[in-house]
């Protein structure tokens, strides 16, 4: 038949020619309209995005850092908490160590409210144990812990500070609660806050220990503790106490320096006393404090050795808050 | 003989051992009694003797530091703060700067008005110039250096605290004057002091140098700073200025940090208006802050980009001077 297409005269190719463009080009209009009808409707969106990008996204493991909040019998603090802190800058993720044993968790209400700017993981624990927090959770991706206790704040601002100080200073806990402990001449030693300075020096004070419960560190020191003496976990399940002096024993160790980085916070609060729990810290036990001293003799007769040192070095930011909080008499 | 010896009657035998050993008891109780003699008198010395043991035998290179101070037309506060800075903790050696050319140094009244706990070098210099103060001193034994203006004052505690810190960073210009660099959209740099804080951040502020006329640094610096672009010697010598904005440039190139770390003093004191010579500091000058700034840009020029960076860490003593100076509400 094809002959026949050669020969047929000019003019029948010419209309069959522009029959076929024009089928062409109206199947190629009717896609693109079937196309601009599936681009999104910008018109609608009366309220400008101004929310962040998902951080799991964005923010890099080293760049970022977890939350480790353990809680129990203090759930109303808790998510008060997690409102302030779930919006600091550079958090990654929040893992909450779940004590309430047997009580659930409150997901429903935290997806309810949601969404929220990080993930929440609620850690359901199977014994009310002090040491739970001091797992190595798999869910934890960051190098960086910032671990809290669940009755403090601490702002924003001392945070962010805080923070990058520790990317100074990795290998240490940078924190904001400092203690020490003291040698007396028979040997014992003993634990305490500041009361206890050596008096008539007038050279200062030292502090040989960062708290845990507010303060950034190495999220390789959770996997190093899995891997301490069975002595030292059965101490910390004893006195349901002591787990942060056990962890100032251990960084001390591995870095034969001293174990933590004292930065002086502008704003931390302790908001027990607006819990409605009726519940109080554990600190507040009349056997607290000598229980500490008991934990620091235990421990060096565990490692076979002091390995806590001094340091005075207190480190505050820059022209923060006073812009002239650095000036002098000059 | 001696076959007589066994067969003489054990009583000549006996005096004859008698003999010897009483002969041998004298002569053990006068070497005794020699000794005796030799031992020091303790009871001559009615005045305890609290003098410390001379630095240069006592202090080792790497637990001292050598004072380095340049010294023009300004005598009487020279010799006030030497009185000073002499006793200091730890110091092992000052070298005095002398730009005063032509004039004779103090050696005889220094010498009579001995002893002192440190030896003294003055360094005649030929030419009054501010780099004088950067030459690699042969009488440099320490690794340490503390750089003082001839009219400022410190005190020992900031010293000696400011010290321990320096031995935590020795890479850095520990010191007690920190000043910034500002970008501009331009592309041109400007010098400056805290007025220059960028307003409306709310987050604090930043500095970029430390200067070294009340700071710690690395004796090492001075032996590289010997090897830097004849420009640079140049630009000093042009400006007499700018000599301690070099040493910033040099100390950040060279760690790829940010150059300093300011040490919040307690007390620091400029003794200027003290002085009997009528003589102020070169930074009285109209156009010092524009020659800083003018230098920044040379440098940046000399060395094909800007290596200065920014810091907002502040360090304080911890419990110095108040004991408390680190609680919180808490």
């Amino acid at each position: 038949r094809y002959f026949h297409f050669c020969k047929l005269p000019g003019r029948v190719m010419g209309i069959r020619l522009l029959r076929f463009t024009s089928v062409v080009i109206i199947v190629l209009l009717l896609v693109a309209g079937a196309l601009t009808a599936l681009l999104p409707n910008i018109k609608d969106d009366k309220m400008p995005n101004l929310r962040r990008e998902p951080k799991t996204e964005s923010q890099s493991a080293l760049d970022s850092f977890t939350l480790i909040m353990q809680t129990y019998n203090r759930t109303d603090l808790l998510l008060k908490l997690l409102n302030h802190y779930q919006a600091i800058p550079h958090l990654h993720k929040v893992i909450v160590v779940w004590n309430n044993i047997g009580e659930k968790i409150p997901e429903e209400m935290w997806n309810s409210l949601g969404p929220h700017p990080v993930p929440v993981v609620f850690k359901v624990q199977t014994v009310n144990r002090m040491r739970n927090r001091l797992q190595n959770f798999p869910e934890l991706e960051t190098k960086a812990v910032l671990m809290m206790d669940d009755d403090t704040l601490v702002s924003a601002h001392d945070l962010a500070f805080a923070f990058s100080v520790w990317q100074q200073f990795p290998e240490h806990i940078v924190g904001f609660v400092p203690r020490k402990h003291i040698s007396t001449p028979s040997g014992v030693y003993s634990y305490g806050s500041f009361e206890l300075q050596n008096p008539g020096f007038g050279n200062g004070d030292q502090y040989s220990m960062v708290l845990i419960g507010a303060a950034f560190f190495h999220s390789g020191y959770l996997e190093d503790f899995q891997r301490q003496p069975e002595a030292v976990y059965a101490l910390i399940d004893e006195t349901q106490n002591c787990d942060d002096i056990a962890m100032n024993f251990l960084v001390a160790k591995h870095t034969g320096k001293p174990s933590g980085v004292f930065v002086k916070p502008v704003d931390i609060r302790n908001l027990e006393k607006d819990t409605n729990s009726g519940y109080s810290g554990m600190w507040h036990r009349a056997e607290h404090l000598l229980q500490r001293s008991y934990c620091v003799n235990k421990l060096v007769h565990i490692y076979d050795g002091m390995p806590l040192k001094y340091s005075n070095i207190m480190i505050s930011q820059f022209g923060f808050p006073n812009y002239a909080n650095h000036k002098n008499k000059m």
